[in-house]
């Protein structure tokens, strides 16, 4: 099913989210205005402020709270994304030559700390403290987890629980905060913010082990960036993990940790990886984290929501970037 | 006088702002502990963290909440120039090796990010809305001021009112939320917080004018960094604009800012300038951007503060790291 389909109950408030976000760039400096425009042209999928709408649908629906949320929500994921690819030094991400790769790395550093204040403040239109603190906690939770990120680069010794710790942090984090700030801003009973905070968790790691699947079975023209990039730094996801368990002795990714200048094993871990049973493997645990993440939603009121957020889940697991 | 001195009103919450700082690195995987530690122990005059407690000493002082405000302010300085240095690839600050020269600039990114978010965790837990808009919208205008400061960069085309205004924004706007912040979490009134928050806009602008001077006349061991850095990265601060004004045609500034490559300038300006008047005119401006700091204390209602504020202001002033 299309995103556009699915968004159907809540497409006009997210084109609301959108207005709201091309309103950030609108500054007195033309200079700023026209970083703040690059950066948030990229076109993501607005699954994030999306999560944030639903999880809102199930009680107090009230824009007034929702929409400045959802847009702060969004303005994070951008933010990190800026800085991320500054840290990176990513040329490109969503076939388009990323801030940092036209604007340099100071100017890249500077417009996510601006952005990170921007949707801080937002946040802080809701009135609502709780709110405040989720965000102000999920950006130093995202920062933890891309920092383990980098300490644990072509590192062996790494479990599946610390990599499922990882993820949690730096990706699974950010959907927890649109989940469960939607349905505190709506007034939801504690144990239905629970419901949609485990969605939004559970959601969130599927997402990013997908985001590791395809970084090795999908195609440079469908992710826009190229492929096997995570592995090429250093960083050990899912896919190259059960690699290594598979073939503990004469091994790709064990030889590029050991020696990160030989880069040709970038390529040698994709193509057994392509040949191999791993990615369904990789798909059939991605799949497990939707199935928990839609497991309790019929605890929750009656709400076409419920229906909306089954088939993100399935979304996620099939997207193709 | 010392600073020591000065600071004896609020000597025993200052120890436990230190106290609380220190906490912040008391986190669970010893490599954020560490990285924390390092950011931390830099050893700052602790002026910004004083304006919050001073300020809120008018009023109905509570450290249950100024406590958490005073640290978190600290730690958005810290932040501030953790990105700074990673930034501009300086090795070295207050005669120690900086994050970035010793982790490198992924990480002091990241860690600069985890502390923006530390310090707005800080403000939140303080339940003033407030407080928590005010701390935002600060680390907004410091980014677009950092932002401005390197879009001019190497740019002649500066005017006075240009340089007062990004100065404001990049150092003032902080001074300004530590007062502004300590006098409402202190219930005082509209207009004494206005005063107060004034009091931070000046002391703040004169400060930063003064740091301006000293890196041209202050000494290496004094400032722990490069003489003449700002220069040499093509930052057109107060000395250098009052020389460029006194020399409009054969100037070491003018060609330096021509041909950024040439930068033997940078000494031929320091020695320009100490040769001259211009640091006394410099300190005539940054004095009476402290006179102006003081002018209204004498609105507020009677408490030692408003000494210690005075003396702070003298501080400002006599310096010379």
């Amino acid at each position: 099913m299309e995103l556009s389909t699915i968004y159907q109950p809540i497409r006009e408030d997210l084109i609301k989210v959108e207005d709201k976000l091309r309103s950030v760039s609108r500054v007195d400096s033309p200079w700023l205005s026209d970083l703040i425009s690059y950066s948030l042209r990229g076109g993501g999928k607005g699954i994030r402020p999306a999560f944030v709408l639903l999880s809102g649908k199930f009680y107090d629906y009230d824009l007034h709270y929702l929409l400045p949320m959802a847009t702060a929500v969004e303005l994070l994921h951008v933010a990190t994304l800026v800085h991320d690819d500054a840290i990176d030094k990513s040329p490109i991400r969503r076939s388009r030559p990323t801030l940092y790769n036209v604007w340099g790395e100071a100017k890249a550093v500077l417009l996510g700390d601006y952005l990170f204040a921007k949707a801080g403040e937002l946040t802080a239109t809701t009135q609502n403290l709780r709110a405040v603190k989720l965000f102000a906690q999920t950006l130093r939770t995202i920062s933890t987890g891309e920092l383990s990120q980098i300490f644990s680069a072509f590192s062996l010794e790494q479990t599946y629980e610390q990599y499922i710790q990882r993820i949690s942090y730096k990706t699974a984090a950010l959907f927890s905060l649109a989940m469960e700030s939607g349905s505190v801003l709506s007034q939801a009973p504690e144990e239905s913010i629970k419901v949609l905070e485990d969605y939004g968790h559970n959601i969130g790691i599927a997402f990013q082990i997908v985001d590791d699947i395809l970084d090795f079975i999908g195609t440079e023209e469908e992710l826009g960036k190229p492929i096997g990039s995570d592995l090429a730094q250093g960083t050990l996801t899912l896919p190259a993990m059960l690699l290594l368990e598979r073939y503990p002795e004469d091994n790709p990714v064990k030889k590029l940790f050991q020696n990160p200048d030989e880069q040709e094993n970038v390529k040698l871990a994709i193509e057994v990886i392509r040949n191999s049973s791993i990615s369904e493997e990789c798909y059939a645990i991605a799949s497990d984290y939707c199935t928990k993440a839609c497991y309790n939603l019929n605890l929750l009121p009656d709400s076409p929501s419920r229906q909306t957020l089954i088939e993100l889940a399935n979304f996620v697991i099939n997207r193709k970037r």
